[in-house]
């Protein structure tokens, strides 16, 4: 009996039509990263559990998928392994899992490969994840992440170029987004303005909360956190500043004046900031203290990008970490990096009518075909069109004419070319506009000209 | 401790370098399969098992990379699972694998697409494949396939069509291919003719040899199948048939006048060979009766690329299967389909040197950072020549100027922009030709056009 086919869940299978409107997201992303001087690098889909385990915390490591050794793979146990226990049987009959994001295996890259690379090393890298995540809509458990990095380089003008990246690549794309930057040595600044610099982790969780819950909220929790009521009185006013990016910057900078950490990253964000208005002043780019994004591993600059066009949380993300490959073994290589998520910005896209028509690069005409005789005039007629670059196709089987407009129809093919006796005869080509529906005879040289995309 | 970093064996990290070229070769092929009118689908890493096992033969199903299931996946075995032996164990505690090649995903996604799909479907794929086979010199267990498939027409011009892909994809990666075509009802038609038409299988894999290992020795091996004297008689002259394509299947006709389904091969083939010649007559295409590849798959045509600049076995290959979604519950679809062997056409583009100079799309100017006055001179300068589509950076250090230097130097940077006190002044920009070592001072808008390729 025939199996009914499915795929697995939280997985997709992509139609021509997707696939072409992903492929343009893909294209803009790249030929960004390209004109900013970025190399594509590509790591195998599988990593050695080694590579993966105890990088994405307790909760990470469950949500890898295992592969599971070849062969007679039980052999290999050793006898003090419980193989009635799933986990630890686990850990002895699989060394291998499958990418949980491009960032490890690019930190593991960097330094097995740190000899044949030129530093500061610009890669960027687009390629599918797998999480086993519980599936919902709009996460799956394979999809792509598009990240750029630069690794090997302190200077700030890398931050400044990431954020001209981001705002080209949105702009390519018809999107309106706000980026959201904020620097880890500034909320470390403010945790020892007020009198606990060991509780930056508390407080950034707490503040990330203010827009949802409300500043009074904030308090309570982290009154709970151990936090004494002075200290709230004196971060109340920098959780509420106001103005515009200078005028925070100006304000913070008098509160933290005494915290050398918060007062590197004030001149920090103020350096990103003027460089990038200096470029081009329509960029929209806040300052924001309540960004805390992947804390625990940026140590400087955090930046966020939010769509403007609709509600979907961050669309693109990114920081600067001090000490990514130290875990690999290579100690004080800085880095910096953005992740596009293009599956997200492909539901925006999508829901607010980005993509452009001709987003699909498909057949341009269609020939029809009436038999032997006159589908070898019709494959001579393609022969030459495929050499101008003209994509073309003809229907393969003799059937009813009528199945054939359909076919031209359901695939959107604006042109269908008619040759049957008398065009042969006449050495011309019936080229019907299938959305005027007009008709027209034409010789095959003038074809080109006549279906090129002002006329389609 | 540190982990040293490795990956698993048999996979592959891509340098920038090896990725442009990679790239080279996906995007011939692509543009290729556009052309023809091919859509691009794409389908998950993971499928699940039942789709996969059984599909690929005994030996295949060792060869899936399994995934092991997530949680506590002990829980979910049932009682009678023997858990202490590998096999009954796999199949308890995995339910999916990773794809082992593109045709059987594709099966699986036409059944279950069908509704959404306008046939006949022309499908091209371009995506890795996963196999726990023993890594070699030239064999991975993480490989792309490339693969065009026409589904739903039983029209022979889908064959000259693959075929003149086939050929303008080897042309426009400047290889010398001889392309093999033959045709299973043809093999057919002789094991009737010499009187064992149940021996197909046998007589193929012994025909399949003689280059290697010369008629007599073949024969001796058919007699060891159990095939008679007189049986080999009647082959010999089938399988010494020399001359051109026209004139051996003038003979074979003769030879296999009795045997309808030997006549329907060579009459198709026949067509084919015709229809390629009428477009274009420098194709180098050879009926080889020798060609058994896929045979239990394979219903007619059979198709097999090797090139002539190289030994390196088949770079390409394919043909026509008739009933390929049958195993999913479609019957009755033909389909027909070719797949570029991209790794082998790498080595042999890679020996051969036919890769082109310019395949990296990299950085054409590196603008050198003199510090953060002329760096902000630098960035407007790269804002402008970014517009203009021109990939160029700035070193985002201040590091001594032959570290620079060296840096562009590595990463083959064809430009170096210098912009000092005194070009600021005057409002130019000193641009140093890496190749040539001459040095010229100009004005920005002059850059677009002096560093066109025929520049550099």
């Amino acid at each position: 009996m025939a199996d009914k086919p499915a795929i697995p869940k939280g997985t997709r299978d992509f139609l021509p039509g997707e696939m072409a409107r992903r492929e343009y997201i893909f294209k803009t992303i790249k030929q960004s990263f390209a004109l900013y001087g970025f190399l594509p690098v590509e790591t195998p889909a599988m990593e050695n559990l080694s590579t993966l385990l105890g990088k994405y915390g307790e909760e990470g490591d469950k949500l890898l998928f295992r592969i599971l050794n070849s062969g007679d793979f039980l052999q290999k146990v050793s006898e003090s392994v419980d193989i009635k226990e799933s986990r630890s049987l686990a850990g002895a009959i699989s060394e291998k899992g499958l990418r949980y994001d491009l960032t490890v295996p690019f930190a593991r890259y960097v330094v097995q490969h740190r000899n044949d690379l030129v530093f500061p090393f610009r890669r960027y890298q687009i390629q599918p994840v797998w999480r086993a995540d519980r599936p919902q809509r709009g996460r799956y458990r394979e999809f792509y992440q598009c990240d750029a990095d630069v690794i090997g380089s302190d200077s700030l003008i890398n931050e400044v170029e990431l954020i001209q990246i981001i705002n080209d690549v949105f702009k390519n794309l018809g999107l309106e987004v706000l980026i959201k930057l904020n620097n880890r040595k500034i909320l470390q600044g403010i945790a020892s303005y007020i009198g606990y610099p060991d509780k930056l982790l508390d407080i950034t969780v707490a503040i990330d909360k203010i827009e949802k819950i409300g500043i009074d909220k904030v308090n309570e929790e982290l009154l709970q956190r151990g936090l004494k009521q002075d200290a709230l009185e004196r971060l109340r006013p920098v959780l509420t500043l106001k103005g515009n990016n200078a005028s925070k910057i100006k304000r913070l900078k008098e509160l933290l004046s005494e915290f050398e950490k918060g007062l590197e990253g004030l001149n920090e964000i103020d350096f990103v900031l003027r460089k990038t208005a200096m470029l081009d002043s329509s960029v929209r780019i806040d300052l924001d203290l309540t960004l805390a994004r992947g804390l625990d591993y940026y140590t400087g600059s955090i930046i966020e990008v939010k769509s403007l066009d609709t509600e979907m949380g961050s669309i693109c993300g990114g920081g600067r970490y001090d000490n990514l490959t130290g875990v690999f073994g290579l100690e004080g290589v800085s880095g910096v990096g953005i992740s596009f998520g293009a599956e997200r910005i492909y539901d925006i896209m999508e829901k607010c009518k980005l993509f452009p028509d001709n987003a699909m690069e498909a057949t341009k005409i269609l020939f029809v075909n009436f038999g032997e005789n006159e589908t070898d005039t019709c494959l001579k007629h393609i022969h030459f069109l495929r050499k101008k670059g003209i994509q073309c196709e003809i229907y393969p089987d003799l059937a009813k004419i009528k199945k054939q407009m359909q076919y031209a129809d359901k695939k959107h093919i604006p042109f269908v070319a008619l040759v049957g006796k008398e065009e042969i005869e006449k050495d011309v080509i019936t080229l019907k506009n299938m959305k005027t529906g007009g008709q027209q005879q034409v010789a095959i040289n003038d074809i080109p000209a006549l279906i090129s995309p002002n006329n389609s």
